[in-house]
């Protein structure tokens, strides 16, 4: 049901494909991000539209709010959100590490409050499963815990906690419909690092996932890594750069072994006024695009910049329009989708170093 | 360029076609409204496959931002929003009255405070007719004053001022690509209503449209004035009546002789969690939706009720996402245009009684 077929490799970067229950994904891909089971501002046949092949949702705010039961008896994601092509559920470890006043950590799990309505809530890699097993996603991933990426003796209790997780996950899981992903922590420690990638690699999973990049480190150390995540995990599985990331990350990590990636900035961006482009940004409240009839981009094909001028686009986000961010959300994903087709083109074609060069720099 | 063609006729229902340089509109017609060049939340695309023909802007909010000069300058209204059907402008005369710090109104015209910027402007029939044709919408209107229905006093000022300002409007006009469509008021009077609409047809506009109604006046009231101008209005130029209405309002207009509707109704609401049907209205906040796994109206067959439950539309309003506003105007537009496709196709049949008879109560 779960087949990663390597098709090209050109240097240590891969063009795949993965089978999933709700269909194939070619690699690298990157995904965007539904968190409340909706791609911000788009519908699903916008996403298509786009390319879209992945989607990721964010366990932790389903399970508050509408709930994972309540999703399963409205017959799971796909349907819930009318997604009718692969899924991926985090496990919610990041977000309750990142956005919920955390009120106990212990070996067992977390103890948290709702931010929905300040109710104390409880995850553990137990429950998280159960939760990813009524929300029904292709890909799962495993709880872990996603701290700090500086404070080395945080870490060594992450990555311990992290592994014994990862194997409690693995003995929780009960669907053979899904794929569940394990993930390797460590912050910027190259040590933690390879115990924590050796460790996941042993355990088996049929995917495997570098967590706790991008989250304040720097590139050299992000790239540092990846490099050394490259040499341990398993080669034959694909790998997922979670929560990452820009053009220059996905190229970099494509060149690092990377096949798959996540990452909220296109379309937290589009809600910001900013428009993505292969090599740089712009800020679409500039005046000096007042009157400026190009599109975004001149050689970008996606609806937004084959329909409006700059200008337009700068009228609806200063007139506070909704659709400000929907234009804008369809040409930066699409942006990031199209990069990752050229790449997988350029890999299939061995010219992949080009690209590379391209993006030599952040 | 502008030829009114009535195809068939029920009583006084008409079905009709009006050509316009950007194609012809089918009547009766329902247009959305595109306040600040954008029909909120909708791409022109969506706003076509719902099977809009028409769609109006705002002058009064295009005025000030982002200025007809500018919009001019970037090729006109119709390619700024990227809407290449047919596009109609209002006056600014209701917008003027009904938003705007009005600091004096003479016979010359209003000089009220922008509302983006705090600047003192002007409109004056002149002005509102050299901005409509800089936004060169293919249906301008005639510059209006609107006010409240109940007052004798002002209405029978507000007459005076609406036809001298209709002359000036038709004086001003310069360019052939555009039909101006006066304007009937008169507020709930009928002595005043009889003469607004005997002057307004006596000036031989290429259509006419009935302002100041569903403003605060009972549905009676506004059937009793449709009643009257269905007798006064030239029987062979289309009708407008302007910022209405409801499934109720659009089959009794039709049934006093009107062609063309207009309302921010179904979007207002679709941004305020109601869900408009045939005969009811959905508040889709409502916990008894929250494991509703059916669409808002199990017959139709707009995208939104194809691919999402009312389950899901609660929960993407419950989570504050952005794409509840789209899917509920999708379905609210949806379901007035097609409600006027019907009352179309039942004119042509002679069997537009049936719907009379469905619709007799608000």
């Amino acid at each position: 049901m779960f087949e990663f077929r390597i098709e090209a490799t050109d240097g240590d970067a891969r063009a795949g494909c993965l089978s999933t229950p709700h269909g194939e994904i070619p690699t690298p891909v990157f995904a965007p991000v539904g968190t409340q089971a909706t791609v911000k501002s788009l519908t699903p046949r916008q996403l298509e539209e786009i390319g879209t092949t992945l989607v990721l949702a964010n366990t932790y705010h389903l399970y508050l709010r509408p709930g994972d039961e309540r999703i399963a008896r409205l017959g799971g994601l796909h349907k819930f959100m009318n997604w009718n092509k692969p899924l991926l559920t985090d496990s919610g470890g990041f977000q309750v590490f990142s956005l919920a006043q955390i009120s106990q950590i212990d070996e067992e799990g977390v103890t948290f409050k709702s931010h929905v309505d300040g109710s104390l809530q409880r995850l553990t890699p137990e429950k998280s499963i159960a939760i990813q097993e009524n929300l029904g996603a292709d890909i799962i991933m495993a709880f872990d815990q996603c701290p700090p990426p500086y404070d080395r003796e945080i870490n060594e209790r992450a990555v311990i906690r992290t592994h014994a997780w990862a194997e409690r996950c693995l003995r929780a899981k009960k669907r053979s419909d899904q794929a569940l992903f394990g993930i390797v922590q460590g912050g910027i420690f190259e040590d933690l690092r390879t115990k924590s990638a050796e460790f996941i690699a042993s355990l088996d999973f049929p995917g495997n996932a570098i967590g706790g990049l991008s989250v304040g480190e720097t590139k050299e150390e992000m790239l540092r890594i990846l490099d050394l995540t490259n040499q341990l995990l398993p080669r034959n599985k694909p790998r997922y750069l979670m929560g990452v990331g820009t053009p220059f990350d996905i190229v970099q990590g494509v060149a690092r072994g990377i096949d798959i990636f996540d990452c909220v900035l296109p379309t937290r961006l589009a809600r910001h006024t900013t428009a993505l482009r292969r090599k740089d940004r712009l800020n679409l409240t500039n005046a000096i695009y007042a009157e400026d009839p190009l599109p975004i981009a001149e050689d970008c094909q996606c609806y937004t910049c084959q329909n409006f001028s700059r200008a337009y686009l700068r009228h609806l986000i200063l007139a506070k329009e909704m659709l400000a961010a929907t234009l804008l959300s369809i040409h930066n994903l699409y942006t990031l989708i199209k990069l990752t087709q050229e790449i997988r083109q350029a890999i299939l074609e061995k010219t992949f170093h080009s690209l590379l060069e391209e993006f030599a720099e952040p």
